[in-house]
């Protein structure tokens, strides 16, 4: 997607360790028509699949979510993050290793809100190593729904997340592939 | 706002303690062509105050602030939350007890997404104790911005927070008020 490479060329900005930082208008302060753009483009690529839900995980997902469910007309439900998994009947569970913040937490999502008629299209802003991702689509298969795919704002190509996902047989859409080369600049695959 | 009262007494759900859970429309699965409502009717009240900003907290305020922004064509700026207080000079931090989850966390804004030309507008889902509110207009206090008024979509009547706010002189916008009666049933003020 040609306007997010612009913007990420225009205000990301690059850390020690392959972090790229676009919290001036992804994901701390929302640049929200740009992001209306964003949600545009994902119900361009799955506009035909017949989406009946949209599934993120708190807390970066949540806007892009929602403003790309009104082309689609479907309710967001977002996975909440614990530390604890206890044994509540009335959750799904997956446990999901964060490399940023260095330990695994476990994503929940009430069982009442995914049914096994839900036809789901994951949401995100950022693909890293793709643990979020793969953690959702196990709560879309205990939940007996189908995974339509996943929808991510950035892929870092430079790590293996994209890979895992796509070898599991699941569509994935990244906006940009994302780069950085040996002088610490961000090349677009 | 009375698409919001019916709503409420239509799908939410009385746990023990006071807690009211709106789970299925507002904070988990997010019902978007309503809370799309909601944006518009927290735009109606603050739309002659000439916001520049949406300010919320992480998690569930997100989709809320980012849908109501749209009326307004402004950019939503979430504070994060962490456990711990490090000491970056880049961020403003406040400290916030949660009564809810029994412990004190920080929040978090990065100093270059406030400025002091900004007229904010506060908006989350609930009002409880308030110490969110009082949290985030700390922040927007350090910033030296002008904090336009709160808009939350449910105040708990029955508890100290919408008191709280309003002795400080902060202008609060509660789409519905909420007590609970004798029986354990829902009542608005």
């Amino acid at each position: 997607m040609k306007l997010l490479q612009e913007r990420i060329l225009k205000d990301a900005r690059i850390r020690e360790g392959g972090i790229i930082k676009v919290d001036s208008f992804l994901n701390h302060q929302m640049d929200i028509p740009f992001i209306n753009e964003i949600g545009r483009e994902f119900y361009r690529l799955f506009k035909d699949d017949n989406v009946t839900k949209i599934l993120t995980v708190e807390a970066s997902g949540i806007g892009i979510a929602c403003l790309t469910a009104q082309y689609f007309n479907v309710p967001v439900v977002f996975a909440k993050k614990t530390q604890t998994k206890n044994l509540d009947p009335e959750v799904y569970t997956s446990k999901v290793t964060s490399y940023t913040h260095g330990r695994d937490y476990i994503i929940r999502v009430f069982k009442r809100y995914l049914s096994d008629s839900d036809r789901i299209l994951i949401i995100d802003d950022f693909l890293a190593k793709g643990m979020a991702i793969i953690g959702l689509a196990d709560i879309i298969n205990q939940a007996g729904a189908t995974l339509v795919g996943a929808g991510v704002c950035i892929e870092k190509a430079f790590q293996s997340g994209g890979r895992e996902i796509r070898d599991r047989g699941i569509r994935l859409e990244s906006l940009a592939k994302v780069d950085i080369d040996e002088n610490n600049k961000i090349i677009f695959r």
